[in-house]
């Protein structure tokens, strides 16, 4: 599989719909496979609240491989030596696109809180120039789990006639106020972390990461299931020899203690706040005067939507909220609640069920009219 | 209805089950009602995570209701025309009992972290001595929500002959590995507070109350349920005018803002550490091999087990473990689903349901055989 990982520069404004513009910015890509001659081989797959760009395969000896590795590959469920896959990091992200750790031209210091709000919308707008930036004229598919799930939905509703398949999975079309509530607790541990600094802490030489591995602890909890933790961890003691932290007792608070430290070393705090406002505020029936229907009439995309039966964080009544609005819309759609044995970090890992689901799809060997 | 509130001195020593010895305590205890001259009528109510002994009645002009004053009083659920119910605060708590905020007499400094772990058992071999104090030789019904159901069936279980029945309601045998996670969350939010200083800010001057309201917000999202929030909250925004936080969107945000801060202001932040460890640590079976059926089996006392539907922290599976080792031990126990519109909070709130539930067991009205 070619693996190219490369920081593309836009120069042309992108009006955020904050209201603010930025001048120019940057996408950290990586592809996956190469583009045929026809440019009708494109797959995007849009990232969830913390990954980036590295989606698949393994970069250097010894690296870790890509967040959809398990599915995306030669002769895997998006096989690469058929599909040419585009992988971007985000807007506001802080793995090499354009975000809070970028130098402010102005300042000439990082931009910590003066980054602007990003939004879904905004994202998929900027990733609209990817297309233009290969020379293709259409998505085969765009693909996501979570978040990521919201964006392959946005790109239906925005660009009908540039998206010929949209894979949302493990997703909503709006979060519910108790996401939001959890989203804003994860907030509040990182604002008020004493090396915080208001956003600015880049500038100031420090870095919040006690906020910021505590709202991951808090992360990882929604994301897998209580079936998932208790057959993990039950309520088994830790072995006082690896303690994470002296005042830990169970396993399961270590191993949260060692997923809170390690991200913590690796995620930007101003990243963290920008896309869990992205989420909170993602809710495209909005311009619709919150009819769904009405919002997906103008879709031309079939869709697939997938939920696990897991997933307590993003429920399958979503995924079948969304589905049912598509059936009224009079739109090709499809629905599968999957297994899954890891709460909403299901679309992560390969199931056969999951992995049929998708490539059937993507194929074009599915019932969906 | 007769209040009485009373800080009760035990001079005697209490051997906890960390191995630590208390050469003596203190009790912070409310009671309602009048014992009678057989001694026959007394009830002990044991509060959940974060109350305290004021479970009834309002004590000054425009004081706060106690927290179970919707079901105790004249006339009430549990009535205090006829029976003498018996209120405490916790041992390891903050509102009047031996605990963290309590001076040391060795260093005329509060405890701080200098006070002992506490488990459920050692709060009921605390509780055991109010008996004696009021010479009362068996309570009629010893009742408690969540962590106060927990010490209600610890009763049942530590000492079957000075107990008639225990009313267990929204809680559980032990509480599971993603419970245990939610714990940990908090009490690493605290635990970081830049004023925590080990444990002991107060002989310091200060409190970490960024880490405290930190944790009362997370815990707040558990109490409620998704579907409460969702008819409450929403997805309404905030108005501007009344944000408690620049960085506030959304009005379920603002309302945790405030329950936060308020909570901040009177807790304790080691009784929280305390409290939270006290919960992740019962598990009365722990001394029976696991077998929770052999630690029913000397229970002399009628159990009452209430669970919530809506409840998402302790679900109903929890009450239903109960009961069924109840069943399988061959003692007596009557199990209720109810459904409860506040998540794991229903326990607070009467209901026509739940209140002809638990004054039918109290009465001995019930079919509990």
């Amino acid at each position: 599989m070619k693996i190219c990982t490369e920081q593309v520069t836009f120069e042309l404004p992108l009006a955020l719909e904050s209201g603010v513009t930025l001048p120019s910015f940057e996408l950290m890509i990586e592809t996956y496979g190469e583009l045929n001659s026809l440019k009708d081989n494109a797959v995007l797959v849009c990232h969830a609240f913390s990954g980036d760009h590295h989606a698949a395969g393994t970069k250097d000896e010894g690296g870790k491989a890509g967040w959809w590795d398990q599915m995306i590959g030669d002769g895997k469920t998006i096989d690469t030596s058929k599909y040419f896959v585009v992988s971007i990091n985000n807007l506001g992200g802080c793995h090499g696109s354009s975000g809070p750790t970028s130098l402010n031209p102005e300042t000439n210091l990082p931009f910590g809180s003066a980054f602007p709000e990003v939004s879904v919308q905004d994202w998929v707008n900027a990733q609209r120039n990817l297309l233009d930036h290969f020379g293709i004229s259409c998505w085969e598919m765009v693909a996501g789990g979570s978040l990521g799930g919201m964006q392959a939905l946005q790109w239906a509703i925005t660009y009908p006639d540039k998206i010929k398949k949209a894979a949302i999975i493990a997703a909503s079309s709006k979060i519910s106020s108790q996401n939001i509530a959890l989203n804003e607790v994860a907030r509040e541990m990182i604002r008020k972390d004493e090396n915080f600094c208001d956003g600015d802490y880049l500038a100031q030489g420090s870095k919040p990461k006690q906020g910021l591995k505590a709202a991951r602890m808090l992360g990882h909890i929604t994301y897998l299931s209580e079936a998932n933790m208790s057959k993990r961890f039950g309520r088994k003691l830790q072995n006082p020899e690896t303690k994470m932290d002296a005042a830990v007792s169970y396993e399961v608070e270590n191993y949260l203690q060692y997923k809170g430290e390690q991200f913590a070393e690796t995620f930007d705090a101003n990243s963290y706040i920008l896309m869990t406002k992205a989420m909170d505020s993602f809710d495209p029936a909005k311009n619709f005067n919150q009819d769904l229907v009405q919002c997906f009439k103008h879709i031309q995309a079939k869709l697939l939507i997938a939920s696990f039966s897991s997933d307590w964080l993003f429920p399958k009544e979503y995924g079948k909220d969304i589905q049912m609005s598509a059936i009224k819309a009079g739109i090709r759609s499809s629905y599968i609640e999957l297994e899954g044995d890891y709460g909403h970090d299901s679309f992560l890992f390969r199931s056969d069920e999951y992995a049929a689901s998708l490539q059937n799809f993507l194929e074009g060997r599915d019932e969906c009219s």
